[in-house]
């Protein structure tokens, strides 16, 4: 998972990019990068950590100029070394042109193989790198053309931002996997991923882009163009998004996220209720929204359970391993006060592999609640995901090859019920055929690569620096 | 505000003081530092930034044995650089002695005096280092009466651990300001400010030291004794602890942080309920407990109506202006699907100079809220903290000299009511007056400083390095 | 300036190619790199500064592998930051390429035009990257005439190394501008741009290059081949490397650099000897070896008037101002106790801008110097150079707009003799038609470039990491 | 060994101090530190490493005043961690002062024992906290009395400066073991290890210090005294300052130390002659004088065998094993052409553990030298210094237990001859008995510890930071 941002005509376009991406930390914590552009020159800084530990007020200042595009990453193709960091520059006919992407190119191998064939040398993994390589072959007529001409040519998930010059250019892909709004900041335009970012900056949101569309922005004008593939493919939005993923403050796929997590946790509360309990409580924070909506359903008093601690980031999201170990052991620390004696549902919005919860509520245990009855938000995770949600491999997922009994009985819980899928689809505004849900049914919308490692590239380069 | 470890007896003391102190992260996030010792040989690791950056597996690996003290720093005696990080660490008659310090003395300036006159010469502006001086000049008897000679001399607040040799002591003063409490782990004790730091080392709560309490701790043997200024004092114990300071999930001051806050909130409801409001929210997190029990009591639903970002740590505590600023305003972002055109009941923990809630009310009120009721779970704070919780000074707290009808019009709330000094007493476990309420009336327990500010001994020296 | 290296068979690769940096420091400070191939996969690590800071012992047991190229740098094209440092490495279907280059191209401007029309990006502004794209673009055949196709589009100067998988390849231009030597250690070959280089890693000499070969190592296979362009060109070696450039004990061109300065300092005292002076001194080290021959050719007594501070490298390439200045009035100290009164002769191998002879000869005035009589042990520098070495521009050389006699009073010296360009040319063992000298005479053996700045390709991009 | 100033009454102190160190690098690579106080307040900087790295434009703008001392460092009482670098700067009274010391006190366990039992902490382990831990406790009188009371009560070598407010203090011991001079610039004065640091500065050299002699600089004024203790004791310069560690280009004990070294190489051509040599050689730098003063003595050609790499500083000086080997391999390489086939005199100041000489000797043996003479030009060192000098220990010592044609067995050569004692004393301009040679004869002129550890403070104390 990524988080974009595009920013055309503001004095500072490379403050602002930072702000929006400050906003989007949450898809992506391993880097950040930005590139500007003021009129004459491209600035890029690009480092290591999270948005805050990769600039500073220096580094800001030196990225001139008042169009600019920004990206946090989260590593789903090229590992993590600086030189995979976005955006991705280069320089072409003496015009530099940068990439930031959020999602996952299924064709990959094929588009390195043609283009190595013609003459190509790859200096990263990114996806981003074929992005620019596929463009400066795609000569054909204006701009618009060009950028039609290349993207024509990639599949899989895509919202993309693009500085070319001072034209900033954002694409989401047919599907429509991964979200992408624009909004306006005074005379100029903003993209992003998600609308908490356009609030951040004080920025109007306007809309959120089409599936297939591409806008042009150049300072205060704004064209937009649908990509010859638009409307041949189904819309496969991704309804991760709305369950774990985006920020509940942002609006994606023409919904509040707050609003429909609540809504998911009252199906929950209506599909699989729980007699006789003293409290409902979430595992916070990412069962927050579905365990309030649950308990209002359901009129039991709420309780705060497990204490976050706020120094920490998602366990998710975190790439080393003893950090993690050590991360998912201090992240929540359980109140024995509230627990003791008590029988407690638990709301959660998803398992993954399984070991988290079961640790949780070992935890839960100790503190002494006697009873535990699990619910979780959305229906059971069985298959890995190549349109960018980072995933592990199928025999990971525990659902993949456990009934909702031998998870219970893994996790150690006196009950386990799932929201269904159908419950799942009927409480999202759109209609439910608009969702890639392929994680839960293992119906993939669009062909996944035979090869699916995603150091595909990097068999053989080793960089220190 | 500072947070303190000791680990007696433990293969790894040091990484179990670095866990502790991962725990105890929210009493101070400028430093930290640990000192260790291996029955020939002292340790110590210091540096500034949050726990986990001052540390990694190197350096705690170098710290060796199997007794240890460690130190969260926030400051308020001696401004941060690295110098004045603690544990502070001197050699006398070939014996390394360290210490750390929760707390402020407020009988510096006498000691600093009467001390050089003796010869003594200062390397840092600490506390801590004051104490060191006391001890080695305090020549009679053993280790036990040495140390009470030497903490009959100072006045102030403190809760302290030392590193003698092997030997571990901790003392709390005499009036018990701050926490300090005991565990036990496998063969050998912790002391910690918090229990939450026995909960995350799976250290088993023994009790809290009494006020004026000092125990030595020597490999598995514990043995307890009184400075001879105990009980000659009354008890003042912090009641900000239990508003806001500690964490929710600690025990302190014989109660559970967590239900006191609930019962906060609970009485506030009482006294200052809201008719015809919408729903309840908190300002997220301080008042995330005190915002549960006001809707419990009066039965309005909870809504999350704003968002805390969680990348960022507690505002009151990060010293940079320009961080600061920016931080305050990507912490919180307001949801519009929830607050638009609703009436709106917003608890809070306390104010301090009114800025910030103005500003979190600005926000909510551009997201669309159409009345704003505050509701604070303490009295108004009128003056400062001398005994170690870094409150501005007296002019700067908006309530010294503004009426709560001022106030509410400085931040521009429909209404705005605090809890009354009494209600807040009556919910505590511990009688009233075993507290220090000073910052609500301004009657100081004990003598404050005429020389008030924490720079005392700095206006002549600066250190790079 | 740079200097190169590469390894062929050897365990410790990548360690023999850093001690053979180590001694082609003077070639280039400002950053060096390293990579390696295990047979497997690709190792490359690179850093600002001077070799020794930009390795540790970490850095080089990560450079695994049985072949290595290295690069120690002075930026002549392109600037220096680190995405600028060499070895270029690029992937190209699934194959590792680096390149590491000495020299300076000059038909580069065409071959940017000519890639980029072919779809070509650019990564950085280093005529090594050009290397790659032609590399990969010279379809036809083996790896030799893939090499020699390649080879045939560029003109200039350049003595190059490749990794191509395990396969070593180094390259002198037809022209013969830089040295570039051939060693055998163990099994395995050396190539490096001096032999000094092999003395330090104790390897042995075999030879140079001849101007226009290319050796093809492989483990211990060695295979030489011939240029199509080879001997269709005059050589022109670079004189200055004789002059100043080159390290005293290395072996180039066929001569002893050690012995040329020597015969060049003997051949100064026949065309200009002073009458009735007291001594004869250098200015350290660079004057050394011509002051020790234009004693010993007329048995004047060498003294030491000026002490050389060891802790400060060359001034000449040092490349931040503020450093400069402060470097060149510590660097050498007069010792007045030799100077007091007395005539000296002064020899010093070259004059380029004049200001810092000036400053020398005002140091020896100052500490009591009552005659100083220059002598130069080349003729005057006039032209620069489009060939690798970092002279100012034309207007920034003294000698370029000013007689001898005008040279000598601003450097304010009682006399100031130059070696004829006859003399200098008669001392090398090499004809005097195999020297490029055209510096000295603005001659240029190889078009220059219309465009001539380095930073040819840069007008457009800022990399702050 | 370590280098000191001290600079009283400039606008920019600092920086004239820097200048100062930068001069006095040879003295000590270890470590630098500045103290400079600008009327109210003391500002401080240290840190590891050499003179140029441990300073910055921004670091010395922050040094502020009009006095300052500073400190370059080669350990000898101490290990070398930051803590231990000088200046070392406490409190007193509200007072700063500030300390750097060049030599080594002979009476440290003494003092500790004596201090603390006073009721002393110590936070380091160098000699300099020790003079201040004196200094307060000296009482009575005015600054001057109370100087003279500490210092009366220290043994050993000490030259050294204080800053205690804005006065400058310079003392040299009763012995005046290490060197220390007087300069004036413009109205202020400097104080500084050699006259060396006062040529960099453009300061006016006065004269040395005398042994036992007190100068307080107070702005434009200068008074000096003498303490108690002066001639008291036979004065018992360092000699070898003038054969090995002081620069050549500095004036001290009344000499110049270029002439000096040619006299001693004159005189070992006198005592010590080879016939039929080709030509005389030195092992740079050290060598480079005395051969100079060989080969005019006997006419006989000198030339330049071995060049030295200039990126390398002392190997006597380094500190790290590794880093050792390493650069003893790489600082000379010797010139084939000029050995091959030759009978070589070889000169060298001084021979220590023969390892290093050993090695040499084998280079040049494998360059093609046939016949090899070593002469040094002082006698045998038979015992360590305990003044200040960082030998190695007796037994480290090869002419401790070697006769001559054992060392030269060990080296390899075909001769080796020594200078004479009588020999070496005559050539000084100052009497023989004024000098110090110990480490020749191993008569020691002050009583040297029973315990010769140098971390005789340090057996319990790890300081990571």
């Amino acid at each position: 998972m990524c988080g974009i941002i595009g920013v055309s005509k503001h004095d500072e376009a490379a403050k602002v990019a930072f702000m929006g991406l400050y906003a989007l930390q949450h898809r992506g914590e391993e880097a950040a990068g930005i590139a500007s552009f003021d009129g004459k020159d491209i600035y890029i800084t690009k480092n290591q950590g999270q948005v805050a530990d990769a600039f500073d007020e220096r580094s800001l200042a030196s990225l001139k100029g008042y169009a600019a595009i920004g990206h946090s990453r989260y590593s789903t193709t090229g590992s993590s070394n600086i030189k995979n960091v976005q955006p991705f520059l280069a320089m072409h006919k003496g015009k530099p042109i940068a990439v930031a992407h959020n999602g996952n190119l299924t064709n990959t191998e094929e588009l390195y193989l043609k283009l190595e064939e013609e003459g190509a040398i790859f200096q990263t993994t990114m996806d981003s790198e074929i992005f620019v390589h596929l463009l400066v072959r795609a000569k054909n007529g204006n701009l618009k053309d060009w950028m039609a001409n290349a993207l024509s040519q990639v599949e899989g998930a895509y919202s993309v931002v693009f500085l070319v010059g001072e034209t900033i250019i954002g694409v989401r892909d047919p599907h429509g996997f991964r979200p992408l709004c624009l909004g306006k900041l005074n005379d100029g335009y903003i993209l992003a991923s998600e609308s908490c970012a356009l609030d951040l900056i004080n920025a109007q949101f306007i809309r959120e882009l089409e599936p297939g569309e591409m806008v042009v922005l150049q300072g205060d004008k704004l064209e937009s163009h649908f990509l010859p593939t638009k409307g041949k493919a189904r819309i496969t939005q991704c309804i991760f998004e709305n369950i774990y993923f985006a920020r509940p403050d942002s609006n994606i796929f023409g919904d509040n996220v707050y609003e429909v997590r609540k809504r998911l946790g009252a199906q929950l509360a209506k599909e699989h209720p729980v007699k006789g309990a003293d409290f409902v409580m979430a595992i916070p924070d990412s069962g927050n929204y579905a365990a309030l909506g649950y308990a209002q359903e359901l009129g039991i008093p709420l309780e705060v359970g497990m204490i976050r601690n706020h120094y920490i980031g998602r366990t998710f999201i975190q790439p080393s391993q003893f950090m993690r170990d050590f991360r998912v052991r201090v992240k929540l620390n359980p109140i024995s006060a509230v627990l003791k004696g008590k029988k407690v549902i638990v709301v959660e919005d998803s398992i993954v592999r399984g070991t988290t919860s079961r640790s949780r509520i070992e935890v839960l245990r100790s503190a002494g609640a006697k009873e535990i009855h699990m619910r979780i938000s959305c229906p059971p995770i069985k298959s890995p995901c190549f349109y960018g949600i980072d995933f592990p491999s199928k025999k990971e997922l525990i659902a993949s090859d456990h009934s909702v009994a031998q998870i219970a009985e893994f996790i150690k819980v006196d009950s386990l019920e799932y929201l269904s899928l159908k419950g799942m689809l009927d409480v999202m505004k759109s209609p439910g055929n608009t969702f890639c849900y392929a994680c839960f049914t293992g119906e993939y919308p669009v062909k996944i690569p035979s090869n699916q490692s995603k150091y595909l590239l990097e068999g053989q380069k080793h960089i220190n620096k």
